[in-house]
């Protein structure tokens, strides 16, 4: 990190304004060989980019003196017109001056090797890049703000407490110190093991805050389905004919349920499959198949015919595995052949209803992520992993704690998965993988 | 202009930074109502972007405290992490907060308004966001540094003087003034005629490098043309093959020819239309009709081959109306059955020659556009047009300089003509015309 590294920092892409962004212990020597113009210490001022003596832009620059920056090091940055050729020219200045070209993430992974941010909060920056809805970017947001990072130090420092009374009666068996019980530090270590469990069970909220959910829509032949993802979507991406089997193949579409991203899959009509052709008994299997890995399924019913068995099969199979099931009572614009204490009524033609099917949604995919909002978020598999890898070994030292040496390697064991999560004992190749997914000049 | 207005000024898409600024006369209270944080004059301070009471993001905010400002008005920048999401989730609070979205060019029309810029100067901000090219580039920051306007504004101040001299006689004919003579007065209106058309001129270069050249790439069938665009741009953009004719339709590609926008056309072979098909002949048509539009034109011949009578005619047509042309004397890398001193050698296969030809058509290209390096340059046809009638309007006033009070209405028409360029005379229609074609931010 002794070099200075230089990026565009803005997307590609012409727009009012784009930025440069310098990094590293020469910024301000790099600089003055193509930027004429002061540069005080946190002040905006108008600056001549040069190429030699032919000013080429006048850009507004902010100098960031190290280390209170966000790379720990000196940084400069260069707001300029948002030409794309003007931004590369300017890059190609930096780079012809003595800087070099940054690699994806390269400014964050010099944050986190300088200690401006954890491993984890390095994370969310990328995380909050790609947020797409209210519940993403603030799980992301609380992320960088460390929250998860002090869930995780508050377990570690636990874990200490208790290693402390562990190898303490090893390093002095004999002295005069406080009464090393194996029942009590046991008991404290499976509590410690329950709150990292705890922990790991929000990633499937937080998986679904940042990945969105994914909820099929099942039912009958012609009871609405393709009808109610239009509604829900709010335009029409699905064909619908009242003709029964018009959706063959499975459709997905994104929605926004009120700040929770979520994947709607609309399916085949599921039916007797001895009644049904090759074509719609692929789009059967293919609508079960959707079911089997949604995190939520809305079994769409018609109201204007009679409740069948075939109905309550479909009921059965969506239900299946635990999954929360929603049965919307559709066509409420049409005479009512049966009625459902535990359904939603709505009309995807006129649209009645609709915007509490998608509040009801909402809810059951915040029920079902199992976290109360406000909780600290796992969104990350390798943070989930981490904790689950833990999580066991504070159980294994829990079980250990009549031969405190071997409970001592154990709650260590713990102490380092926990590690990986803030970047204390990151492996390079973790790192690598991790800073390989930002974009370039992040 | 009572209002304060917002915008993402950053390019659509995800990227490590993005900007959302707001301009007008109530900055600081709308953002103390969405951002929490100090905002001293000038100086990069972090500030919580906050919807309520909700933490959103943490973003680096520059103040810019009126009228010394971009727009002459107080500005606020926000630079954030670089997500669609948060940065229309930024948008939407300053709105909710009192501003309204800004329209495209609005930021650079206030600029405009409130005297920060002339219309000039205004104009180049959307040149150089497009810019591709050094050349472009330049042409567009030479504009917004004043270049155009200081140019236009001398020749007002020329004809002010020369006006001064006129109205004076008439409004006091009997006084004891400097003498008006009418020939030294038609004399020097007829100069500045001349002036403001040798600028207008500049018109062509400037079109040029703006919007680059056309240059066509003519020649007998199987000459090599194809292969020739290719090696120019560096990539295989044309098919190629060595049966003749093998090009129908006209293939069209951007090249950079050292700092040069160009578009290179290859066009299909000419020959004898007696001898070609219905689609072979449609392809000469098209080829004939690029020509005439080129600013350039590279015919191409094959040295491996006699020079025929149809090179010739095909030599006479590119060099039509004073197009220059460029003979490339390809195959270079056969055995020579013909030689021509004013021809460059070159070998599309090989490579060799191409740098020379390319550097080749950059030098007939300033030298085609009439103005040497470091003019200033018309580049908008607006301006051209003012420029043209100014200098009809002056003839006409030097022609009429024995009546006092006719020359007077000419030479001030010629002064609201080159107002029109700066914008001291520019109706309405104009100005939403010309910020209608920015990007919105800017």
């Amino acid at each position: 990190m002794n070099d200075v590294i230089a990026a565009i920092a803005t997307p590609a892409g012409e727009g009012a304004l784009g930025i440069v962004r310098l990094s590293g212990p020469d910024v301000p020597a790099i600089a003055a060989r193509f930027l004429r113009g002061p540069l005080r210490p946190r002040q905006a001022a108008l600056a001549i980019v040069q190429d030699g003596a032919q000013p080429v832009e006048r850009a507004m620059a902010v100098y960031y003196p190290g280390p209170e920056t966000y790379t720990g090091e000196d940084l400069l940055e260069l707001t300029a017109h948002g030409s794309p050729y003007l931004l590369s020219r300017i890059l190609e200045l930096a780079v012809r001056s003595g800087a070099r070209l940054a690699e994806p993430g390269e400014f964050t992974r010099r944050a986190y090797l300088n200690g401006r941010m954890d491993l984890a909060q390095a994370e969310a920056v990328a995380l909050l890049i790609r947020a797409r809805t209210e519940t993403s970017a603030r799980a992301a947001f609380d992320q960088l703000e460390g929250k998860l990072s002090r869930a995780v130090e508050e377990l570690r420092l636990k874990i200490l407490g208790v290693l402390a009374v562990v190898e303490a009666s090893l390093d002095h068996p004999d002295d005069d110190l406080p009464a090393f019980r194996p029942e009590t530090e046991a008991e404290a270590l499976s509590a410690l093991a329950q709150a990292a469990r705890r922990l790991a069970a929000t990633h499937r909220r937080g998986r679904l805050a940042a990945e969105g959910a994914r909820v099929s829509i099942v039912g009958r032949p012609n009871t609405g389905k393709s009808s109610l993802l239009n509604a829900l979507v709010g335009r029409d991406r699905a064909i619908v004919s009242p003709e029964a089997g018009t959706t063959r193949d499975t459709l997905e579409e994104a929605a926004d349920l009120g700040g929770m991203r979520a994947v709607l899959v609309d399916t085949a009509g599921l039916r007797d499959e001895g009644e049904a052709g090759p074509v719609e008994r692929e789009g059967m299997r293919r609508a079960r198949a959707q079911l089997s890995a949604a995190d939520l399924a809305v079994v769409v019913l018609d109201r204007s015919v009679d409740f069948s068995g075939e109905d309550r099969r479909i009921l059965d199979e969506a239900a299946a595995g635990g999954r929360p099931v929603i049965v919307a009572l559709n066509k409420s614009d049409l005479p009512k052949r049966h009625h459902r204490e535990d359904a939603l009524e709505v009309s995807a033609l006129s649209g009645e209803g609709i915007e509490a099917l998608a509040a009801r949604m909402r809810l059951e995919l915040a029920a079902a992520s199992g976290a109360p909002e406000g909780e600290t978020l796992v969104v990350s598999v390798r943070h989930r992993v981490a904790l689950e890898r833990a999580a066991e070994a504070l159980d294994e030292a829990a079980r250990r704690t009549a031969e405190a040496e071997l409970a001592s390697v154990h709650a260590r064991e713990a102490l380092a998965r926990l590690g990986e999560i803030v970047g204390k004992t990151a492996p390079e190749e973790v790192l690598r993988e991790i800073f390989s997914r930002f974009c370039i000049g992040k």
